[in-house]
């Protein structure tokens, strides 16, 4: 299948499972309703959604399977794109051309709506528990872990404090690998979880996915020419060099996937796209 | 035992588990860390904390079992405290007689922390599992919808946006319902569940906690006096009834658990203590 077509079948089963997870707008406390709903939908690519489900199909299971790990990684996902566009953070007025949630519903309501939305990541990964027994638990410790200190909060304190006069492509990896990949890893290694993958694979899937997170985060540079960020690979290698490093590292991540054969053919397809968007 | 001897005994337990599950704050990002650390070391009265171990330990298990939902609880409660006390919130410079983690640490990283935190906790939780199975993911969504947008975040939306006009007892209860007693009940839940309570109990233990929870912040709002605050017991109830509802519910509470015998005593001497206390 290619991969419009695998978009357009997978994405109406992202966009439900999505819709009946988040509280609706008519239900009080309406206004924190709306505001958790302002930038889940419309969303953007659904990227991580599509790498956990073609992760989950790559290992052999049907892409609904890894709909929790979906959902939950596109969630921790718009969080932190709310509480990123705050005034205190990189106060953002719009996001995906449309107003950001705080300049919508005000500050307040940005924060709260974020917090929730976290909330409700871990709660739809514990409710999967059910049907998924415990790889739903070993799934939210990997989201957990690429959402906290360690990964998504960690990598944007060092992201907000970075020193331009010690930038290095090391530094600026080390909070990519933080900021981006972890989350997409999360995303790819939670839905062959819940798809039965075993443990190598696991181990494969995640380095997989850290790679393609990082040369994600390159592209995303690459794209932003001209914001001139301290922290971007653009600023410590130029873009000749990132752009090679860009591709090394897809083409080395797509060898480790190799050997999952025909039904990995998607997932590879979404990291190429991932790496060498041009949006 | 009585309540100030299970305290001394059980406290050093909660404190060293936190302690554990904290990332240093000599491992960068160092000021992510010590603003993580601010709120929890020294902590409060661990009241939610102590809730789980003595709730565990009323349906026959081990204090050491509910340690995972102890700190969960004592986790989100933190974070909740990190981001209510934000400038576009309650704007608190002071908590527990020191600065706030916005004025210790700056705004960024006090929302970043607080971040942080909620997801420690929901991975502090998802780590029980290797050794609780399947229970640790019914805690996770126990204590993410307390958390999430109908508990919480819910609660502190309707707090905020609380209209005098409108104030009723029903009103206030709901705020409190959602704001704290739905976390106060979720550590009592998890604690026991963690402990291998039956459905039934685990329904009880749930009711009790609720009442607790509720009655514990009408005593809040009776310690908080001269306040004004518009979403109270006092102000919509005066203090006289303000305090007999609270009794109330401590004893409609009191008799749900009166059948798992001696061993909850401690629960109940605890409740009694939230409900009571002056300070």
């Amino acid at each position: 299948m290619d991969l419009d077509a695998y978009v357009s079948e997978r994405s109406p089963l992202v966009e439900r499972f999505l819709e009946n997870l988040l509280p609706s707008s008519d239900r009080p406390p309406e206004v924190l309703h709306a505001a958790m709903r302002h930038l889940v939908f419309p969303g953007g690519k659904r990227l991580r959604p599509l790498l956990a489900m073609a992760s989950a199909e790559a290992v052999g299971a049907t892409a609904e399977r890894a709909l929790p790990a979906a959902a939950a990684a596109e969630l921790i996902h718009t969080y932190s794109l709310i509480h990123d566009d705050l005034p205190c953070m990189d106060d953002d007025a719009e996001r995906r051309g449309r107003p950001s949630v705080h300049i919508a519903f005000g500050e307040t309501v940005a924060v709260l709506a974020g917090d929730a939305l976290q909330a409700l990541a871990f709660e739809a990964l514990a409710r999967a528990a059910d049907s998924h027994g415990t790889c739903a638990a070993a799934a939210i410790v990997d989201l957990a872990t690429a959402a906290g200190a360690s990964g998504l909060v960690g990598g944007q304190v060092d992201d907000l404090a970075f020193d331009p006069a010690k930038a290095s492509n090391e530094r600026v990896e080390s909070v990519h690998e933080r900021k981006s990949a972890a989350l997409i890893a999360a995303a790819i290694v939670g839905g062959a979880r819940l798809g039965g993958a075993s443990e190598p694979q696991l181990e494969e899937l995640g380095r997989f996915g850290r790679e393609v997170g990082v040369a994600f985060q390159i592209a995303d540079d690459l794209l932003d020419e001209g914001e001139n960020e301290p922290c971007s690979s653009l600023t410590v290698l130029g873009r000749e060099a990132a752009r090679e490093r860009a591709e090394m590292l897809l083409s080395r991540a797509l060898a480790r996937v190799e050997d999952l054969g025909s039904r990995a053919e998607v997932l590879r397809e979404l990291a190429r796209f991932a790496v060498r968007r041009d949006v």
